[in-house]
């Protein structure tokens, strides 16, 4: 098998930084040498198949964004990114595994959804994935379903409190999901938003002719995610199960999730790129029908009730441990306007895969978050909360070696004619502007992407066949 | 310079753990390995030195015990560890830093007593030593200093609440030290109980006869420490200077740093061992003038109101960062006897650094604690919070080799006849049994202490110069 | 019309105490007088029809319970009081007014069911009655009916998170019906239990055999009060209804509604006797079926883990406001019995409309309120709270005589033998003994209990037109 | 004696109000009566001596100013007004009781100072005043002064936390105080800023050049505020003493009285109405050194910051009990001018005895305040919190006659020529309008203001012997 060297680079982890070299056989790191050191007898650079000079750069465990939905089916249409245009653009932004979501409405067989999906992800991914489990309809079957796919590597499981009739669970359902989760380890994930409340303000709004995208927004109140996170960790604390609430934009929702933490619960909140830097008034609030862009939920905050301040602060003091990006992307032509008239048709979803690791970085520049914090939330994080670590988010002797290395003097413009390798017919990043850049990213020791150019191939990626979260406490 | 090659160990970090293999250059590590790799080359457990057959056993960062009192002078005695002893008993326990306290009373020059501390550190300590610094009278002169000394690798500076015109600085002084360590970086540590309120309570006490070790913990009540940590806050808010509160004790004291560091807040705080296991009712009141054993400060707390638990869970979730040991031993003879008939006339302090590691060991076992964050606590983040991270708290190339085996198949009986290497006549924690083991233990590349047998000497352990904080968010 | 002096007695109100003659004429209160004041002129005592001396005792506004459900029907049967038995069974209390509930099950018109209650009141009262209106079934009907039930003098209506098919409304319904409240006025009341959590337990308890009455109180978890009482509150908030949490019982609910009101919302909350006084424990737990009297939802909570000494602190510093009795008597034979062996089928209630003023007295011999808190948790705060004021609760010139001469100095034994007349074949407070005793109870100027003689009459009482909260801020 | 009938107004007590009329008979009320009612057999109108028409107004009990400083010795000057200018400044005003500070200072004795109050006080007074006692150095000849003050109505005694060397007591000292008070049963006041940060800022600003009168806010910043009021409460918790903290400004400081008060604890605050309508950006910030008319300490707080709302909210909804004025006017000329060129030297104080009633009003006016509530913080509850109730803080038969009609439709202009009667050269309201007027004062049965016209004397005011605090829970 090949080996590589990479050299010189400052290996950046969770808890620290150093130069260090890595040694890669194969699909593996199997060392981490001190540069220079010549205790081991023999030149490693000139012995090795490949040397990556990482010299004044960082060299960091590839991302792991814990949140897609390729090709999602939703409302008759699906968003726009398959496996392999959304891997290969995850690949191009230094993410080296997601893991989707396996989607069941409530009239499909559970595990068949998830055979399906399989089906769907092999032989297409650039990078390795894993599968979420969607509970849309919790039965028996499902709750036995639950057994049988944390033995298959899916040991994590998503249910929504809205979107009644599509996704939607009644909190007896809810209830015996978790217990299900309290016994078999699973970690149960919440789409946490008070549907019922969203559906009589919604009405209401389009009753009243408010149908712009800005709407969106005022129809899904904070009070709507507070309450539902609430209610969330209520059931967790009644069943025991470990709670991980998906995409947090409220910062009161943050609040619950940090009275649950500071009580000793096992209750995690992740967010997104668009809930640190985007906002209601801004991106939603865009004239005409521009904001529908930014439709997603949870929604876009108000910037003047300081939701997107609280956000970074609570990142930085692990009140929200981790960062995805919910990436989910429709285009605007086909898909988004089919809303124009009435913001709750426009199909819901921002696409950021691309963008994860750049974005957060910026986070470290402006004094946001340090280096190890952002390796931490981007990759070592996701790889313990999901049951990947060891195999993924660390570089270390015996791990993946998904790694890459990131020039802190480089530069990267965000736009659709610039980085944007996702398939959508705009950029939510559109005009975002990077003090750094993705150089080389390599994936289980195939450089797939270096210097600009995407080495990679559709079927590199495998499928990771999850353990339990090791981020409980 | 020595190879030595730890093999086939498990080498836990504070994010996971692994079967690797490391490799020491005389006083560092160089590589880790995946073990039988061959990419290298060479068959390295013929060509190292020593081989240590670590299989079976965790191989851990030597720990930090960032809090002890080495022959510190208190009261017209000293605590009964020398620089000698007590690192030689650090050693036996696993232990391979330091970070002693510089005592400087009123009458005494800050540097001068800085100077004198390494003269009595020098040739004399097993393990490697860094030092903070007390300042009890803060003056001009003691701020200038605090930038001298952090040129000097004493990056932390601790002030007291407490014991007026010994230690005690008011809040005008407090405020000016912490202006200082904002703009210098330094971190603040803090003894905090309200002195004033604790010695009109200790006047009164003994007035009334209540004259037994007991009543040290009655007279220092939890409001006292509550108060002092949230004033020690304010301060800290003002200013902002970063602040770590050591030897937490009571759950309210905890309760203000979580809040803290919920706003987002540089508060962190330290506990000790005799926090976790220990109470006011069980050992401080033991018959007669037993409780003495345990008079120390802030005092141990009572079990009925659930102190020990919330600290053992706040230490679980990271409201509390470490553990140090706060280890500052007096002989019961001619040292803690002082206070017979008076317990204000005991001499204040525990010896309990040659344990740490076990104890916290135990916690492990019983599920308090995971492993990974037993690496954290005891060893990780000590290095990160004051400065020693990359050389110390990890193991990685380019780090010292401070290296711990522990066999969690061993098990060690504490007590005075047992595994008692301290300068104590007696033992605080006689009868803990520990189901693990230090087996083997590593200072900068050099065996020190290997299955029961002490191979170390004094004035192998070196001055650790330490930089700022790492830990900072 | 006849007058009457109560004379020489301490009138109590809710902020204070003193010596003062109170002059009815007819139904009202027509002066307070200094007694022996010789500015009027003329020698009441001579003057006046009656005179009842009320020296060394209290004299107080009657008592108004907020929460009663005569002859309600529920699962099949009856509550076992009917107006008749019931306000007899207050007035012998010291209890003027009750406010019962007016019930709307789903296939009813709103409307139909006030007037339903209004034949089944009129002409059977002890004593002055009003309504609330509960609300099973939000449609657009229920809606507009809200509108003119305010105008009726129903200001208050009650929805319900647990009861699915009988009760139960969505969150959806709720917000609507609290949008409603918010536009004109009225309170908001709540059941606040997550019955969808509820339902689940209650089936995985019967199928696991635990059938005892003890197990309804495990099947109401406080995490289903807790979060219920959340959800009410996050609807409150957006909407900007003034809401009402009825039957209190768990610590974590309280806190709820605590924090609420210190962000400065018009959240209000009920607790019961059985709250304050009984268990989980020592009454659910009875052995045998005995657990059964004590049935009612929310359920008794345990002792063990503090929630009466939580509830009555709380009823102290006003973060609970009132306490009424949510009065809900079955007999044990032929109805409490139709849950042996399975205690869902036992009906839910309670019977304690006669003993409510005399439990909370003895909170104020106990030292748990003071006397003025007790006058204004039973009287002035009802009052104010459900539009009565003025009329009702206070005892001022132009209010209505209900008055009550509580005698400090009395005695009184509850239970079945005893004082006991509400129409139940057990009591839930047997044994209980007062320190206190009701002597002379008057409605609307008639003298209806007088030392031990029930000189009262059905259809005395009269329907109350109730106006908007007054305690609103 | 004299009889007066006020006839037809609206009664406004702090739980209602009420279209009552008020018999006075000397210098009591005597009855409370129905208009109209002709039960008494008299037409009172007729044979009183003195008939006031008080319809469409409202007739509340006088006003209680609980925190007055009257020719207060300070840094060599005297506060301007006397008790002659400064009572009858308060009458003008609705104000017909105070409790002034009686001063302590170091070198006096406690009993000598309170016999000299009383000189200064006595045969000078408009309005009844009672005293609290200000303790600047707590010895035990102070703590046993504290048992003869409470038998001489001096039932509350003032501690300071700032001002070293003229007012501060240690924590000690504060405790041993506060044990005194828990077992006397007096109210414990603190002036609760953090003297020795405060020094320390001081001194740093005026060397830094920062001397004018914006940067008094600057030296005295809210995490002063808070830690001193966060210290008081944990004495307070230690001691069981009750605790009422005076002028509170900060946000954060009610923020720790509220969370103490949901613990169950006696905590108390106070506010001013500069807290409530002023700002250090508007008024302490003012050109030049205008600023020094609003220099008082607390400082007024930044209105960025949101103080000033969440007082208003706070006194709504009773997390802070109630205003006073803590009147201490000090004139510009020879006094504030003192301090030009060093805001440290300006006199600390702000005049506002003669407007407390109006400016509450207007809180009334804007909707941030009931009627009720009205009543409630400025009178009802200073007579309950400082044992005056029964004879003061309420309208009922055997209460002092002190009275206000309050003319709803009336019109105040507030400033130097216009309402203002205290003796300053400036006004620290001047400008501010009022949509109401104080028409008629009545001081225990004497008119002493009637329609713009003085009427009272000097001398007619008489001392307040004061009970316990009567609104512990």
């Amino acid at each position: 098998m090949a080996t590589t060297l990479i050299s010189a680079g400052t290996v950046v982890s969770s808890t620290g930084r150093r130069e260090v070299d890595v040694l890669i056989d194969g699909e593996r790191i199997v060392a981490l040498l001190e540069p220079g050191s010549t205790v081991l007898g023999s030149d490693l650079r000139s012995t090795v198949d490949t040397v990556i000079d990482a010299s004044g750069k960082y060299v960091i465990p590839g991302g792991i964004d814990a949140h897609t939905h390729m090709e999602m089916p939703f409302g008759g249409t699906f968003a726009s990114d398959t496996f392999e245009t959304g891997t290969r653009a995850a690949a191009w932004g230094g993410t080296t595994s997601i893991v989707d979501f396996v989607v069941q409405y409530p009239d499909q067989g559970v595990l068949d959804q998830y055979h399906a999906w399989h089906e769907k992800a092999a032989g297409n991914c650039a990078i390795d994935y894993g599968f979420h489990q969607i509970l849309s309809d919790v039965q028996d079957s499902s709750l036995s379903a639950m057994d049988e796919l944390v033995n298959e590597g899916v040991t994590s499981f998503k249910l929504f409190m809205a979107y009644k009739g599509v996704f939607l669970s009644d909190d007896g359902q809810i209830l015996r999901a978790f217990q299900k989760g309290a016994s078999n380890g699973a970690m149960m994930m919440m789409h946490a938003e008070n549907g019922a409340m969203i559906d009589v303000l919604v009405q209401q709004l389009i009753a009243e002719g408010k149908t712009d995208p800005y709407y969106h927004g005022v129809s899904r109140p904070w009070q709507a995610e507070e309450e539902a996170t609430h209610r969330a960790i209520m059931i967790a604390d009644l069943t025991g199960a470990p709670l991980y609430v998906v995409h947090v934009s409220a910062k009161q929702a943050v609040e619950q999730i940090t009275a649950a933490r500071d009580r000793g619960m096992n209750v995690f909140g992740e967010t997104c790129p668009q809930y640190l830097y985007l906002s209601l008034e801004e991106q939603l609030g865009a004239p005409g029908f521009e904001g529908a862009k930014w439709v997603c939920s949870t929604p876009l905050r108000s910037r003047a009730e300081g939701h997107q301040d609280h956000m970074w602060r609570s990142l930085r003091t692990n009140d929200i441990q981790m960062v995805s990006t919910d990436h989910c992307p429709f285009c605007m032509k086909d898909q988004k306007d089919m809303g124009i008239g009435d913001f709750s048709k426009i199909p819901n979803g921002i696409g950021s895969v691309e963008h994860r690791m750049d974005l957060l970085y910026q986070g470290v520049v402006e004094g946001r978050l340090s280096l190890e914090r952002w390796v931490e939330i981007t990759s070592t994080t996701p790889a313990r909360m999901f049951g990947m670590y060891g195999r993924k988010g660390v570089i270390e002797p015996g791990a993946d070696a998904d790694v890459v290395v990131y020039d802190p003097n480089g530069h990267t413009s965000i736009g659709l004619g610039k980085t944007h390798h996702m398939n959508m017919d705009y950029s939510a990043w559109e005009g975002f502007e990077i003090d750094g850049h993705v150089d080389t990213v390599i994936s289980r020791g195939t450089v797939v992407v270096d210097d600009g150019e995407y080495r990679g191939r559709a079927g590199h990626g495998q499928y990771i066949k999850r353990g339990l979260s090791q981020y409980l406490v």
